[in-house]
């Protein structure tokens, strides 16, 4: 979706937007450790992102890969920047096709740096002059795909600046050729940093004078430590208050001393704009959380006990299966791992569950058990110890239910879901008897949809799951189990071993609704299901993870890795639902057995 | 659906079926009688009805009608006779395709009796001279479309008993005759009456002999009135064991005591056919319900208590329907009118509602305005009555809702709907207020699925109902009603006048589910839906009645009728939702106005 339709939109409805932006690292380590921040800050709903294209495009296939990720596998509605330095039109129009056919709609166009030690920006051969340029060809060649935001500066472009300020015709010239780039195309401006808000209100009404109609919004750097605060003004020629400068004068070696002041200064910045009825905030947050999310908690914009959910799982912000609205509940711990194997589905409509009994999913590959390093880390520390016999992994799977491990091999998230939580100690408990389990959630009966762990939709519902536990267990146990389900006919099942023999109490094409909620003036909500036909795929990938995500963490002949694979081969899988979600009793059937 | 998948489908899953025989009566106002009779029958869920084809083809056109009618108004699986007699291929090809093309999917074909005034059966010029034929001809000309059942004759066809009994071989070649008609394409067998059991057992083995396998179905005929009794067995030759003409001969003039001694054995030939394994049992009626009813009571196969409805609304048999899973609430009261507006449709699937924002309902048409001739006249009684106040007019939809009178000129069921019951004291007490229902249900918040009055779709699950009303009121009470729902955020409203001037706080497209069910191993089914698109194309209707149901009871120029077309002129029609279910409070919103 286009972010001008966000804005506009929260505008008719009276409601306050920010966003953060984001520059590429350098090393892959820093962006999986950027990923993981920028998940933790899109779970407080940004209205986008922004990642910024490497000064004289040298990060430009890095840029590239982490839009991509962003916006298909964060799920945050991402904007690109791109510029014209470096870039003759093959490249600018090798970058658009790539992140249009990856679903993302929105694009910073920039003049761009100069390149690489130059001091002036130079026109490469086959390339453009001036973000102008760029937004013509964007609108030549992709029409009305993008959405186009392009840069303001609230005190002219830096270019324009020749001592101690911009002269008078300067600064109106500048503002003229804003007036062009939108005129263009460009659907939003973004401004450049300021720390002076008179002067940022000051442009709006200059761009308002000159006919640009369009959102202006204020691009906000919190101030994060002294030296960088004045490289960047310096860099940006940006005008310093002399209050600000004399409260950091006594503080500028304290580095927490800075930051308070800088979350202390963006509140007030953000306030007075705000109290101008400007309701768009941009946060430069170069790459770190605390700042940019302190401001926004002071301007009680976001709260920790408050981040709500629109559906259980993160909705796709990918307009090609931006309709996408179930999903099995298989992928739960693996989002990432369901995204990539779904990518290539070509539509997401409602019922897609109860008419194809097909879906296509992509096979495995070696990507599938590629995770981010800090969790590769957490698994080498936890899960390379020796396992010497069946209890040792049942003790395994127990610690991890129980927080005393903080990582499995079958979840890629960071910690247990919180609803996980409610239900650790039974889940504990089976998983010392043997049943393994990799996925759950507990019976909900109509809690409000705006409770803190379970609710998501917003307020004015009612949001209801039914119980759920997956796990691997034995042959035998197996056996127990389902002679026990015969005198507990609200349980579901479906077991497969990784042979593919299967159990199973449900029919074949059999869908199960397994969390749904209920709001005001619309259709039953249903994110969540279990069906026999994803699980039929999913199980290759459980089954698989026995092999590549821990047996491989021992060394070939040693006898954990031996048991693990014995394991892995006689094992089944099973998917156990608790129908009766109002008295439900799930555990139950795991007593005496 | 083809009678023989269901029954196929019932001996797997060890269930008992049962099944009524009609036949077209002479009257027009017979017609309506039996479908008052009829309608009320198939609630107890028979897996179909047949229709028998007039003797000679005397009623042909009737029979299709009312086969059409109980395919698709009636909404029970319809199986129709179709004769020989007196029919030239020509004609026979017409019955068909024009039951095909109203859905009906099961045929009962026959040779047939011998013309009006013939003693022997002729073959017409240009038709069939047997059932044998008529089988072929259906398999050849339809494929597969039909389902076939044929008669079986366990005494032989009467043609072939020349004296006391028939003779071996004549017997014998009954059977080998029956075999070539399943062998031609018939999947079903119905026997002629009987009243010696062992005779339909011996018969059944008889069958198996030589080679039949189709499921044979019992025909059997409870006595209702002594003469009627000799007459019938007189006509098919049926053999009568001596003990039931020695229990019927001292109460042959006592009605009651026969009527009670054909359900007692009826229910004891019955019960020894069931314990023999054959688990269905087809009912000749003779359009009379209390024996057919009282030997499935007596055999435990319905409880009038436990009438159970698979969905809120009766489901379509029609198979060019049978996937409409949802409707709009507004011809809750009116449900053959939905049937006949929406017969154009080629679709019916899930998420319809959310698809497309365009039915195309059918026109409204005289025909929409005829009733029952039982429900005509109780509306003459009732609602003639002049009408000399705003108050008068109230107070006539408020007696109603309380059963002081038994119609309403807004519904085409003969009673009140059980659920509106539990509400009928508010409801009355609104429309003493000037707020006119025509249409509401109750908040349920979770029920057991198979709890009498709001349950639905078999055990196990739960039912969930949003509360609804409908109503007509002045603009005054209006602009009331939609100030204080200001301060009542779960209620959504759509109000509209005779000339389509709306008030409403529901978006032009939005679907609110108002009904749905949580079943074990399924996704949530949502069947009863308020949507404004449908409400749009509801509200002709809905304005119409009050002019061609109600103020047509009075000569023009009347002052009732003056007073109930200045009513239809100025009112709104209002559609209002409590979306909280959980803690409702429809009727609150209506105290101090």
């Amino acid at each position: 979706m286009k972010v001008i339709e966000k804005i506009l939109a929260a505008e008719q409805d009276g409601k306050t937007l920010f966003s953060f932006e984001f520059f590429p690292p350098k090393t892959a380590e820093g962006v999986e450790n950027l990923f993981e921040r920028m998940d933790r800050m899109v779970s407080y709903n940004p209205s986008f992102c922004d990642i910024t294209w490497g000064a004289g495009g040298s990060t430009a296939d890095v840029t590239l890969d982490i839009a991509n990720r962003m916006q298909n596998m964060v799920c945050v509605e991402t904007m690109m920047h791109l510029t014209c330095t470096n870039m003759p039109v093959e490249k600018i129009d090798h970058a658009l096709d790539n992140i249009k056919g990856n679903g993302i709609q929105n694009v910073l166009a920039l003049r761009g740096d100069p390149p690489h030690g130059q001091d002036k920006f130079v026109q490469v051969s086959g390339g453009f002059a001036c973000a102008l340029d760029l937004v013509k060809h964007m609108r030549a060649k992709y029409g009305d795909y993008f959405g186009i935001t392009v840069a303001g500066y609230p005190e002219a472009h830096p270019d324009m600046i020749k001592g101690q300020a911009v002269a008078p015709e300067d600064y109106q010239s500048d503002l003229v050729y804003l007036k062009k780039k939108v005129d263009a195309g460009a659907d939003l401006i973004v401004t450049q940093l300021f720390y002076d808000t008179d002067i940022f209100l000051k442009f709006i009404s200059d761009c308002r004078e000159v006919g640009i109609t369009c959102p202006i919004v204020p691009g906000i750097m919190p101030i994060n430590n002294y030296k960088g605060f004045l490289r960047m003004t310096g860099f940006c020629k940006t005008k310093i208050p002399s209050e600000i400068m004399a409260a950091l004068e006594p503080i500028k070696e304290n580095e927490e001393a800075v930051k308070a002041y800088g979350i202390h200064l963006g509140t007030e910045m953000c306030k007075k704009i705000l109290a101008h009825g400007i309701k768009t905030l941009h946060l430069y947050t170069l790459n770190m959380e605390k700042s940019a999310l302190g401001i926004l908690t002071s301007l009680g914009l976001i709260e920790e006990s408050k981040i709500s959910r629109s559906l259980p799982w993160r909705p796709p912000t990918n307009f090609l299966r931006a309709k996408e609205d179930v999903r099995p509940i298989f992928w739960a711990n693996r989002p990432r791992s369901y995204i990539a194997r779904t990518g290539g589905w070509d539509q997401y409509p409602r019922g897609r569950w109860a008419d194809s009994a097909n879906p296509s999913y992509g096979a495995l590959t070696d990507h599938q058990f590629m995770r981010p390093r800090s969790l590769d880390k957490k698994l080498q520390e936890e899960w390379a110890l020796p396992v010497k016999s069946i209890e040792d992994i049942n003790q395994r799977f127990s610690d991890y239910c129980l927080g005393k491990l903080s990582s499995s091999p079958w979840s890629d998230l960071d910690s247990l879901q919180p609803e996980t939580k409610m239900i650790n100690e039974p889940l504990a408990s089976i998983n010392t008897k043997g049943f393994l389990t990799i996925n759950s959630q507990p019976a909900v009966n109509g809690d409000r949809s705006d409770s803190p762990v379970v609710g998501w939709g917003g307020p004015g519902g009612y949001v209801y799951q039914k119980a759920y536990v997956e796990f691997f267990c034995s042959r035998e146990k197996l056996d127990a189990l389902v002679a026990k389900c015969k005198s507990a006919p609200s349980l579901t099942y479906m077991a497969v071993n990784k042979e593919g023999e299967s159990v199973s109490n449900v029919g074949p094409t059999q869908v199960n609704a397994v969390t749904w909620g209920v709001f005001p003036g619309k259709e039953i909500i249903q994110p969540t299901v279990v069906d026999p036909v994803s699980f039929a795929v999913w199980k290759d990938e459980a089954f698989e993870i026995w092999a590549r995500a821990w047996a491989s963490l021992f060394v070939e002949g040693d006898p954990s890795r031996q048991l693990l694979e014995q394991v892995q081969s006689s094992y089944f899988l099973v998917s156990l639902v608790d129908n009766d979600y109002v008295n439900s009793d799930l555990f139950g059937v795991f007593d005496d057995i």
